[in-house]
């Protein structure tokens, strides 16, 4: 099928989904939404994550979609099945394939979760990961700052290690080998991380996992793109696009990306 | 005149100046909004605050005021003049009442302002600084770290300290005198970043100049409320109110508050 595969997020971190599924489907076109006039989500309502994402989700849909990627853990764990129930075209999230990956990994069945306010307080990561294997215990840690964090440019500095410290010492003192990264921000902060946990914890990046469900799904239906020509890659944000554009590229790997600024909802 | 004095800000930190209102002028109908869907304001770009501050407007007006406070730093720097242009009522940011006090206050005419990045980057406190007394040096800089940390509980750790530490080391070596708190929440950083920048810095914190500015004009107009009975005061927010009416007995200083949900713009 050559219509595009849809992505949103609340901002910029979804582009590291983006860049895996490039990576695994480099000849499908994309259109990408950063929903930067209403970022953060991680701090909102369930209500109204669920509002926006519907919103988002309406917009990628005019834009001609077969399938839509739901690429903020906030979003994912909080508004999948509402967005599934509404529109019935198929719909991944980034939660479902990070909490697979984390219950294949661990040995010693005691997992970490990180993420925002919102996602932690949803509990859909831990309920996730016992459904695969209930013999797993979970072991959650908010970590607000980290996303501001890494938006002001301090991804490895004294101030990244000692917040990092202060989110994952409780984890690591329940003696968990498998951390979730809950939130598309965080595969940004892997090295300082991996310094305060020590070796021993294995760190799992949802977006890789992620991108394979989508192959997967496209190749069981039949609707991978088959013509000719390269693939076209949208982008499209609700604030001005300077900001994204400038972080945007940290994340994408990739050169320069240029996005347009459209309304969605009513915003 | 009884209408009620209307105060918008971007979430919760505009309460700081609310709790100022009303030890100024406490016979007086005060109707809040803050926009906690679409919060922070700081990240986001010019066109966009404008936007925001024009719905919250409308909505305030459509609750019948007399006045509006744009008790938001960021909105204050960005949208003020727009905001009176659209709007021919009353309209008292919290910028100009912050910059006059400090060029009141300082001996060495060397004058520091901390805000969020799109406080900053408009240039609007140096230019009100300056248009007071040319031959004040104004040194500025963002503190994005500063909202989240507050948000976060962590006022007064190890983390806020080597954040501020961070951010004021620059600004304590140019010499400077007096510091403008430019943003609401940072009021609530005030102990750690006194210990940072030790004695012979003052602090100002444009709540009370505010406050004094409002109660200032309404005389002039003679517009105090004159009748009898309590003052009513009424809170909205965009997002679902339980985390506003948490946090926001913090920054007002008082016991419980209720907010009632409601839309404005799209959102």
């Amino acid at each position: 099928m050559q219509k595009a595969i849809g992505i949103f997020d609340s901002g910029i971190g979804g582009l590291t989904v983006l860049k895996e599924l490039i990576a695994a489907l480099p000849r499908e076109h994309t259109i990408y939404l950063g929903d930067t006039a209403r970022v953060p989500y991680g701090i909102r309502s369930a209500e109204t994550v669920t509002r926006y994402s519907f919103e988002n989700t309406r917009f990628l849909l005019a834009q001609e979609i077969k399938m839509l990627v739901v690429a903020c853990n906030t979003a994912s764990a909080i508004s999948l099945d509402a967005v599934k129930h509404e529109f019935p075209l198929p719909v991944i999230g980034v939660l479902e394939p990070g909490a697979r990956a984390a219950a294949a990994a661990t040995g010693n069945k005691k997992v970490g979760i990180i993420g925002t306010e919102a996602t932690i307080a949803s509990g859909a990561y831990e309920r996730a990961v016992k459904k695969i294997d209930p013999a797993i215990d979970v072991f959650s840690m908010a970590c607000p700052l980290f996303v501001p964090l890494v938006e002001e440019g301090w991804f490895d500095n004294d101030v990244a290690e000692l917040v990092a410290n202060r989110y994952l010492a409780p984890l690591k003192a329940r003696g968990i080998d498998t951390l979730v990264l809950g939130c598309t921000h965080y595969p940004i902060l892997k090295g300082v991380i991996s310094r305060v946990l020590g070796s021993g914890i294995r760190l799992i990046d949802s977006a890789t996992e992620t991108a394979k469900e989508v192959s997967e799904v496209l190749d069981k239906l039949k609707w991978k793109r088959t013509d000719g020509g390269t693939a076209v890659r949208k982008f499209f944000v609700t604030d001005t696009p300077a900001r994204f554009e400038k972080i945007g590229t940290l994340f994408l790997g990739e050169g320069s990306l240029k996005a347009e600024q459209v309304r969605v909802g009513g915003v």
